[in-house]
């Protein structure tokens, strides 16, 4: 048995199932090792982001790690805009980074890089295995590392060697260590905020999917608190049946608009509001200055733990039917295109249960109301801001919940970064329907050069923003990648298309000229 | 006059006339102030792997830095594998990452990340500008470090604040400090190796492609040594009328066979050479071990003054025609489609003096043979061994030279992790034919596995070396970024298209089915 061998084991073992992967010549033995292990799934994506943004999704939709397979220091740098989203998303990932055999190092051969340097730029845990009798142990706790304090990025880095040379047998990942806790006292003042009318309790991560949400609710329900979540969050629930949670605004001024007198603003599992960017004359932070801030229970911190002692302090109120979102299902929209009409189409025809990637960015804006009324479905979004993420995220999603229709909201300019992740889903027989909003540019930029108190638009910036001349062909490259797809640019034709992706199994994809 | 503007103006006061970019919303006083200044060409790339590698490109060609604009750590990160390739071909680029404005910096923002981390995986110098009145003086530096030491990665981290505050005025950039020089006596122990029949001097950098070739060749002809290049250079001249340089192999074994028995290798511009990974069972370096090493003058040193002394010391033979490769162009090649016939059509039709990009890996080493029997041409190669590298290089190398055809050699998996590239040739009308081999897979996984003396592939190692099922149509793919493209099976089909494409301005693609 090999070092790559005991690392194959040692995952399964663990308890890891997946592994999307990117290898290069330094992985051959974990290929091989693979092989002899069909119960482990390998996918195989075109680039390193594909990889990465993939495990996200995967582990936003499970709550398990999986693994990626990525090639050396450039390979990793690949995969960092992808890792920075899960980062943000708190979702537990592992790398597996090949590298030269340890005794090459010493050499400049061409791929020789700074893979302690990069992995360190992005992981919460990094380690470079010594010798190949220790890649078992130091697996386990690589996946120990990944699902520890709710979630974290752990990247191994396994020489060439430690891979090839004898190794004895696998390890298993011990459990996670427990969570911290906020002490009793700070809960009993947490809990005295919360008792003032107008006090805010914001939650995330677990809170938003599971029934930790519903007892958020009770709690801060008892005395009237306002119960409300971040806008980037690794996933919420939306739609009918959703639990009514206010939702944070992307635009600074419109969070300082809805923090605005409350006396105290509670954190559980959530860091300090801040702006997207800071901007000349706009605070960095939305909450007033009045308010007082408590951060009670960071998001590494035990969330369902501090939950229920508010709840022990505050006790519970029933919930009602008009705690919950109500069915109230837009109809088809018809006539030209705008972005709410797409919406409403969406909302109309979207299944029950469906997962939305969102990375429509300004598009998503205007469809979020319409899809506030579609039926209930989870919505993973964008956390890091790293564009690129949507088209990788669903993939993941997509290889996680084989029975749900995944649903891909795509700005044109944003889906450019990961495009490869087309074919993926082609080959995988992904159930995901991608929608692109062809603006032809980076209409996020316009935006923000207007808010950024930047005016008049110049060759150069027009030339930095809009992509056209030439126009891209969404259908020419999603067919590129195997994935059957069609151009619509009025809401009868996207009527067509959204029913008919919905009523089928498989990726599609459909362009909407706006 | 803000930060921003004092950058663009000490860029175009310091000769920096090319800006590849990718802006992002921090950079938005940038790209604000690039609109009072036509004179600074922008060119936009849709996905920041074409940013970096084209600045290494335009660099291999012109010996100029380009500037790059980067978003935030996951935008740089996206860049990172060509500025790998970049920092191996000793090309100067110089880095403008955006980032948030510095007092933002404590908040966790979504886009927040470690940017000095990631910068400093890859770069040779970085520095955070803390300040709006020290973006002039910052900037004059990086443009300096980028030209320093024969060429270097340069990464200037510039706070939003530092853009939109208020600054007086540019600065410019000093010249490179002068370059270390190897000293007289070891100047003299190496030209006394070089007295030795069949020692060997080997030449890289500035020696590939201009007259320091010829110095190099006339002082190694003087006692009969050897004249040698590496196999991965940043640009060396090959084909008709071309110095005969022995060029180094890509397999280790052939590099122990082509160095066996030479009493000495003198290394000028270049490390010690090195396996391009290390094999279970074979050396990491392809020297004799009887073979004394002469690390007389490395990359970063002065390479012109180390050849110049050593003719001091040796004296120069005149050269004959017979140290130049002869005009023996192939015909075209007919039948079936084999790499050795692309090779011997392409050679047949290539006009003088272009540019090949070469990133078709495994197929290249079938076309070589008849392509040293082409026109004089250059070819960049990939230095770093990170794929990726063939289509951003080709941008810059034919912004840098609009009046030499580019031909880009690309593997069907090479180039699909940097595709976006298509549509910067499509805007920009550059001249590019890029050439897919589309042997649907990573053909040199199935060669390395080999190597590595793993037999047998399985089921997961298939799916992770074969890129079919869906097959990629390379004709979509081009036609969805906005650029011509044909596919061919037989050498009638690659005649007709490559002879179309040498004929015309403009970027075409040819897929080659083999």
């Amino acid at each position: 048995m090999n070092g790559a061998e005991t690392l194959v084991e040692t995952l399964l073992a663990s308890g890891v199932r997946v592994c999307f992967a990117n290898p290069g010549t330094s992985e051959m033995h974990f290929v091989h090792a693979l092989d002899q292990h069909p119960e482990m799934r390998c996918i195989l994506c075109l680039f390193e982001g594909g990889v990465s943004g993939a495990a996200d999704g995967y582990y936003r939709m499970t709550g398990e790690v999986a693994a990626t397979l990525l090639h050396l220091a450039p390979g990793f740098g690949n995969a960092f805009a992808n890792l920075h989203n899960a980062r943000k998303a708190q979702s537990g990932v592992l790398n597996i980074m090949g590298d030269h055999a340890d005794y090459h190092l010493r050499f400049e051969a061409p791929l020789k890089g700074d893979t302690v340097g990069i992995a360190q730029a992005v992981s919460h845990w990094t380690r470079v295995c010594s010798s190949s009798g220790k890649v078992a142990g130091d697996a386990a706790e690589a996946v120990q590392a990944a699902r520890s304090k709710g979630g974290q990025i752990a990247t191994l880095i396994l020489p060439a060697n430690t891979a090839w040379e004898e190794a004895s047998s696998f390890a298993v990942a011990a459990a996670p260590p427990p969570l911290r806790r906020p002490s009793v006292a700070e809960v009993k003042a947490a809990a005295n905020a919360l008792r003032q009318p107008g006090a805010i309790l914001m939650i995330d991560g677990p809170a938003l999917h599971s029934d930790l949400g519903l007892l958020a609710k009770r709690l801060t329900k008892a005395y009237g608190a306002r119960l409300m979540q971040p806008f980037f969050v690794s996933r919420f629930r939306r739609g009918a049946g959703a639990l009514k949670i206010e939702r944070m605004a992307y635009r600074i001024e419109d969070n300082l608009k809805l923090l605005a007198g409350a006396p105290s603003l509670v954190l559980c599992g959530t860091a300090r509001p801040a702006g997207f960017f800071a901007y000349p004359g706009l605070p960095s932070t939305p909450d007033d200055p009045e308010t007082r801030l408590i951060e009670l229970c960071s998001r590494e911190m035990d969330i369902a733990w501090t939950l229920h002692a508010l709840s022990q302090e505050l006790g519970e109120a029933e919930l009602t039917a008009d705690d919950f979102v109500p069915e109230d299902r837009p109809a088809l929209a018809e006539g030209a295109v705008t972005m709410a009409k797409v919406g409403e189409s969406i909302a109309a025809l979207m299944p029950e249960d469906a997962v939305v990637v969102d990375e429509g960015i300004t598009a998503s804006a205007h469809l979020a109301p319409a899809l506030r009324r579609a039926a209930g479905h989870d919505v993973l979004t964008i956390t890091g801001g790293s564009i690129g993420f949507g088209l990788p995220n669903a993939v993941g999603a997509a290889v996680a919940c084989p029975d749900r229709k995944v649903v891909v909201l795509e700005g044109d300019g944003s889906g450019m970064y990961t495009l490869q992740s087309l074919w993926t889903m082609a080959r995988e027989g992904l159930d995901v329907t991608t929608v692109i909003f062809a603006n032809r540019g980076y209409q996020i930029l316009r935006e923000e050069l207007a808010a950024m108190g930047v005016n008049g638009v110049g060759r150069n910036a027009q030339r930095m923003f809009d992509v056209e001349g030439p126009i891209l062909d969404w259908v020419a490259l999603a067919q590129g990648h195997g994935v059957q797809a069609v151009r619509v640019s009025d809401m009868a034709g996207f009527n067509a298309a959204f029913s008919e992706a919905m009523g089928q199994r498989g990726p599609r994809l459909i362009e909407v000229v706006c």
